[in-house]
This record gives C-alpha cells, structure tokens and sequence, in this order.
C-alpha cells in the first residue's frame, strides 16, 4: 500500500471506554486513525440508527494526537456519520469497531452495537472487523490481548477481505494459545426480569440474564474461546436460510387456494 | 391443534399504529391474541435491547374485547417481557410482527425493529413471522392485504414451521398477484445527512436516503414485490458467511509468526 491506509475506529461503550483507547494503541502505528465513536455508552443497542431526530457532532481532543469525533447516536450512526459527512472525500481501508468490554461471540452479534457498527461499514465494501474482550468490566485488562489486535489488522491491511467484509472477532481472557477461524456457535440467553418500584412506587422490570451455550462443536466460536483461542468468524448481512426455501413452497399456493374459494 | 393458539402481536411503529390494528383484524378469529407492543414508535431500532434502564408495563384497553400492553422498550424488549414475565405459564403458538408502515425487503431486515422482534421470538423456538406493506405512510391502506395475511398465518398455524422459526413478509402494495419464496435481494441504503441549525444555532445531522436494490434476480425479494407478488423469504440469525470460511485459515497462523518473531 503506498499510502498509509486510513483507519476508522468506533465502538460501543463511547468515546470514553479503556477498550476503544486500547484499540487505539493497538493499531495507531498502522496507518492514519479516525475516530468516531459514540458520546454515550451503547451497549446492546444491536444495528438501531436516528431516524426520528437530529444527530449531533463534536471534534474533541481525547487521544494523543488522534482526531477524534463523538456522535449523539448509535454506532451504526456514527459509522453513516463517518461516512456520508466526516469522511465524504475518503473512504477508510478499513473500519475497526471495539474493543467491547464483553463477549460479542454466538447470538450476541445480533444484539451488539460493536458488531452492528462493524457492519455497517462492511455494507458500504469496507473491510471491517468487531473485536470484543470476553471480559465485561470497566477495568478490564486489555493489555495481553493487544499484540494480537495489532496482527490481526496488519494481516487484513495486508491481504484485504474477499468472500467476506466483515470478522467478529472474540478475545479470551489470560492466555491465549493462537487464533481459530470458527462458525458463529448456537446458544441462548436464559433470562429474567429483575422486578422492583421506583421512588414513586411505580414498578419497573430490569433485564438480567445469563448466556447458555448449546453447542460443543469443535468450529464454534464459543468452544475455541474456552479452549484459550481467539476466535473468528466471517459474517455477513444475507439472513436468508437457504436450507429452509424448498420446505416453504406450500406458502406459494395460498393464492391459488383463495382465488379458489372465491 | 385442540386448544386455540395462544398469538402474541407485536410491532415496532407503537401501539397505536394502524399497521398493528390491522395484523388484529387480520388474525383475531384464529385464536387467542396477546397484543404486546412499544409504546412510542421504535422504528429503525434492529435489535436493540435495553439493559441501561429499567422497563415499564401498562395493560391498556385499545383493541375492542383484546388483552393489550404496552411497553416502554423496544420490540426486541416487548417480546423478552411477553415471554419472561406477561407469559411465563404459557409460550405463544406463534409471534407476529407488524404489519409495519413500509418495506422490510433485503437489507431493511437488519435496521427493522419489527423483523428483530420476530427474531427475537424465533430464538425462542416460536415460529415467528414479520408482515410490512410497502407504504411507509401513516395512512396506509392494509384492507387489500389483510386476507393473504390471515391466510399465510393460518397456514403456518396448521403447518409448523420445520428448518426455519422466521419469515420475512413483504406485501405489495396495490394488485396482489400471489406469494413467492424468495431470497433476501442484495441492495445498500444510498444516503446522505440533511444538515441544519436547531434553534439555538447548533449544527445538527438528520439521516435520509433511498434504497437502492443492486440485485435483479428472479428469486429475490425485491424482484418478487416489484412483480406484485408477496415475498417470504425464510431468515435465521446465523450471520457465519460459510463460504469466507477456507479463505481466512491464514490468520491462524498469526500466533505461529508472533512465537517466531520473539
């Protein structure tokens, strides 16, 4: 690459998170950053966008030497923001979302505001990677995992994405044994309400849960992150089940058994 | 089926939404309906959930004879507390969301608060459908569609679904033709920010754009509503992109060069 590639950078827990600054360290001697990250924590806001209000932008001054923007939206926001108003004269080489504070493997993609940014960017043919620290506290320990963020995106800067625009990728914590490229792992959240009242004795549910996993396939993302191994799964944005076409074509005859009965 | 299904209703365009008094019309004489719905309009919200803040539950009286709540969160949040805390002695035979005020065809899937309900139920093994009409306006005529959605329900009620819990519904507007199976078509939102000044003279952003379909073949969605035809296309929450997965085995490698290098 002749030039130096233009790295955007977002995330879901804002501008603010230690995992989005670990990310910056990580990466900020590979080529040129941008930030645009949201101003307020996002977690679990899934690909939500602001249709029904304005959305505002402010540069500020938050990484050494880094620009940085903060945006009042979503993550997926803040990557249209990047996109369509930020970056109009350059599209970035690569849009790098994370490092969330918490696992994003299995069925969490679908709710992660981290994976939903990463995309977002994806859609518009950028090569774009969410990376997550199966560690969900403020003061997780981003340190060990950084050597392999940093290879990560060097190898993908270096052998740009083809079938695929878009990787969830998953740390573990302590140490790591390598990587695996794996599928996205079948599992649930089992949850519940927490029921309680407000000051003014209005009541209110509060959602809790615990993630269950039902799968032990040795290609699963969450079966390599409990053997030591960082995971990866390409992903993408066709939902369609394919297997599931053929046994739906009774559907098609709804028509004809209507036009019948008439 | 012995005893009358248990439907539980959602939608994301709010309680008071024309589309979702239509879906009661619609599926009322099929059995028993649960009406659990947001009570501000969640348009555009995917798959958010909210875990920063607790959620609110009211039962109100809004569909003549009809047992009704509405709920402070989102979609995905209004189907979680139908099934952890409204219905936790009885699953729903069925979920249905909608019908929404305009097209979830293609890409719409992932923004659609509406789909992501559905979704969100199908994960709990409830066959789940998601009914849009093709007019995003507030006054939409759902009258000409509400026989194909009675029937396509009925259907499903008489034949679980087997390799997929979720069906994307898409309605024409205008002559229907039919019904077909498709694919969920590839196409991108082009768009741009209108910008302005609120009233205090601060700049502000205001996401707009148009859909732009990139894909013309006769078994994808759009192709199907364009020739009048009702599109369903089976969905699943499995993102894995399967075919990406022999082309990333080199980033497995990574840790054998990061050894190597020390």
């Amino acid at each position: 690459m002749s030039k130096r590639p233009l790295i955007l950078l977002t995330n879901d827990d804002g501008m603010t998170a230690p995992g989005l600054r670990a990310l910056v360290d990580a990466v900020s001697s590979l080529g040129e950053i941008i930030v645009v990250a949201p101003d307020t924590p996002q977690s679990g806001k899934g690909h939500a966008i602001t249709i029904e209000e304005p959305l505002r932008i402010h540069e500020v001054n938050v990484f050494d030497g880094i620009v940085a923007y903060e945006c009042s939206g979503t993550p997926v926001d803040c990557v249209k923001l990047a996109k369509n108003v930020l970056l109009k004269e350059r599209q970035p080489d690569i849009c790098l979302s994370g490092i969330n504070h918490g696992s994003n493997a299995s069925i969490n993609i679908i709710y992660s505001g981290t994976l939903s940014a990463a995309m977002e960017a994806s859609l518009e043919g950028i090569d774009s990677i969410g990376f997550s620290l199966l560690d969900y506290s403020f003061s997780a320990n981003f340190q060990d995992c950084l050597p392999y963020v940093t290879d990560i995106v060097r190898h993908v800067l270096e052998n740009p994405l083809e079938c695929t625009k878009l990787l969830n990728v998953n740390i573990p914590v302590g140490q790591i044994k390598g990587v695996k490229i794996c599928r996205q792992a079948e599992a649930r959240w089992v949850e519940e309400f927490q029921e309680g009242s407000d000051p003014r004795g209005e009541k209110y549910y509060w959602l809790t849960g615990r993630f269950e996993s039902l799968d032990q396939g040795p290609d699963a993302d969450v079966t390599a992150l409990q053997n030591g191994y960082i995971s990866i799964v390409p992903s993408m944005h066709d939902l369609t089940h394919y297997q599931a076409l053929d046994s739906l074509r009774s559907l098609e005859k709804i028509e004809l058994n209507r036009v019948s009965e008439i």
